[in-house]
């Protein structure tokens, strides 16, 4: 069957016998598409249309083959949920399944938000002209408010561009939203002031649609210009509507994501870009998570190449980064990156200061 | 360490040399709690309650172990996404890592909403005082919505309990929501009125808030009496959200949810019955999915076995079912359970009505 340009071609890989490998990828494009025998199929637009079509099949060797099915754009509504749904709905019942790489045609990305800021945007931002830019995290959630209003107090001190909120601080009754958000935005606020810098605050929005529009009113009030969210955790519709009500610069967070058999590069590079994030985070190779060198640098890829009309996203690797590996990072990664070290500037305890302005130096 | 009851306790299951399992659950219990280096905490109350506890570890053979973990209820926020967090979120980025069950303190459950009808309600709706309820699905998407009003009309006349949109049947051009759901409504009401009979539907809800915001008021407008959701899809705290606000019995589809290593009875047992719903909808061994017989089972216990004072969900096996295997199924699982056929009875074509007929008589 000849390609055809205005399909979604979503590329899975199907562990199968070689024998029966042209079966389960039909029985597979039946699934994900009409979900019922085509023998009873009474119209020919579905028939030639809207079921998913076989576009080709790959032998990768030891038992595994490459799929590419063609899937009608309409057919996703053009909507976060049932995008997913065509992609990885049924088929992340069937344990053999995984999907690799999804293309779209041409148009099809302005149906969705991308991110709204994007590289470009978090430099402006940021004032960070063309160096990598810096983030830290405020850390343990149970800690009392004005600890962690200190501790963002000292980070903005020491000059680092972004200071999130440990995605584990959520809206926890020790530390709820409305009363941590302002309190933290001030203390780093009055650090600006004091040094003349401009570091920003990235809280984390979380829970269903009412509390986040409760937080996206509390975030507007006090001025927070950058967000923190799990786009698995609240749902990707959710978060496609949350990172517009926004109007700020979004960083993803991978909480919940590595679940699933969709191969971090689509997921958390080309799929959050699509939904809109404007940085993406991601557990950098070496750390205390599991990714390769070569998947690291295939998400910052799929985040940051060109692709489609959409803006850049900033890659973030993190998950238990140091100060001796900024070096060894900046080569891998290049300028258009943000480093990521929270517990590893904490760990200084009293010396936090001297150690996060170590830190700032080691990038500029 | 004691096990402190009114600690959650999440049961994971880690492959770790067994040397090493010891700090790896360690390791595992910071992560998923403070995810930070336990020597910078400064405070003791962060130490004792909010740091996840390794409450046992036990030899699973092989290679791997059970890790029982205490989590602090309080760092839940008493919230769907944030409690997913606490359970699942970084560790879903470690493969070596997957969850198995999890036991919450007597109560914690009431700050979610759990099925607002379950088993009772469903049988109170549609008069099955004690029989198994019947149900199938309009496929597929991109025929015309006549043909899927004509569809309903057909199992509407043969008895069927519900009829539920096929779970691809979304937001789509093709039929969208708000001029499908009250034409097949109005189909289904004139079967109804002929037959004497009480055949209800179940449309797909998807998408953002915003957008479940405008099905829940069609959906009411047009006294739609059940609903079909997604809550991986659409996101759990969306999920909450919404069964609350359309306040009718929600069956949840299990699409896009296999995607994790979490145990299928947990999540679409335990956790979709926490978060409200009232049936639940899961493949059944031996069809077109990969479920074994044990997990099936195991998924049924879960949604309706008696747990803290939560009301039962109704299990739904499905996938690929046919009238066939009513017999072997209500022998399994018994009466208190939906039995869902859609292709099964669709591969009939021009005999449509008395091969659902025929499944309803199989039933009764």
């Amino acid at each position: 069957m000849p390609f055809a340009p205005q399909r979604i071609t979503a590329t899975c890989r199907i562990e199968s016998p070689a024998a029966e490998i042209e079966a389960r990828a039909r029985a597979l494009a039946t699934e994900q598409s009409v979900e019922m025998p085509l023998e009873a199929i009474r119209h020919d637009e579905v028939m030639s249309r809207i079921v998913a079509s076989v576009e080709g099949i790959r032998d990768l060797g030891g038992g595994a083959f490459e799929v590419k099915l063609g899937i009608a754009p309409e057919t996703t509504g053009a909507e976060a949920s049932q995008l997913m749904n065509m992609l990885f709905g049924n088929c992340s019942l069937q344990p053999e399944v995984s999907l690799l790489d999804v293309e779209f045609p041409a148009g099809f990305e302005k149906a969705f938000p991308g991110p709204r800021f994007g590289i470009a945007g978090l430099r402006t931002l940021t004032g960070a002209a063309r160096r990598p830019i810096t983030c830290t995290a405020l850390k343990p959630q149970g800690a009392p408010l004005e600890h962690l209003a200190a501790l963002a107090r000292t980070f903005a001190l020491a000059g680092i561009d972004v200071i999130k909120d440990d995605h584990g601080i959520a809206n926890q009754v020790y530390a709820p939203f409305e009363r941590r958000v302002p309190a933290v935005q001030r203390a780093i606020a009055e650090a600006n002031r004091e040094t003349g810098g401009r570091t920003f605050y990235a809280p984390t929005f979380s829970g269903g649609p009412r509390a986040l529009a409760e937080q996206t009113r509390i975030a507007k009030e006090c001025g927070v210009r950058m967000a923190l969210v799990a786009p698995m955790l609240i749902g990707l519709p959710a978060f496609v509507e949350l990172q517009v009500d926004l109007d700020i610069p979004v960083m993803a967070h991978p909480a919940f994501a590595g679940a699933g058999r969709i191969a971090p590069p689509l997921l958390l590079g080309k799929l959050f870009r699509l939904l809109g994030a404007d940085a993406t985070i991601f557990p950098n190779h070496g750390g205390r998570l599991s990714y390769s060198r070569a998947t690291c640098h295939a998400i910052a890829a799929a985040a940051r190449d060109p692709w489609l009309t959409l803006r850049p996203t900033l890659p973030v690797p993190a998950g238990g980064m140091t100060i001796d590996r900024v070096q060894e990072m900046l080569e891998g990664y290049g300028p258009h990156t943000m480093l990521l070290i929270g517990g590893g500037l904490l760990s200084a305890k009293e010396k936090l200061l001297d150690r996060a302005k170590e830190f700032v130096a080691a990038v500029h």
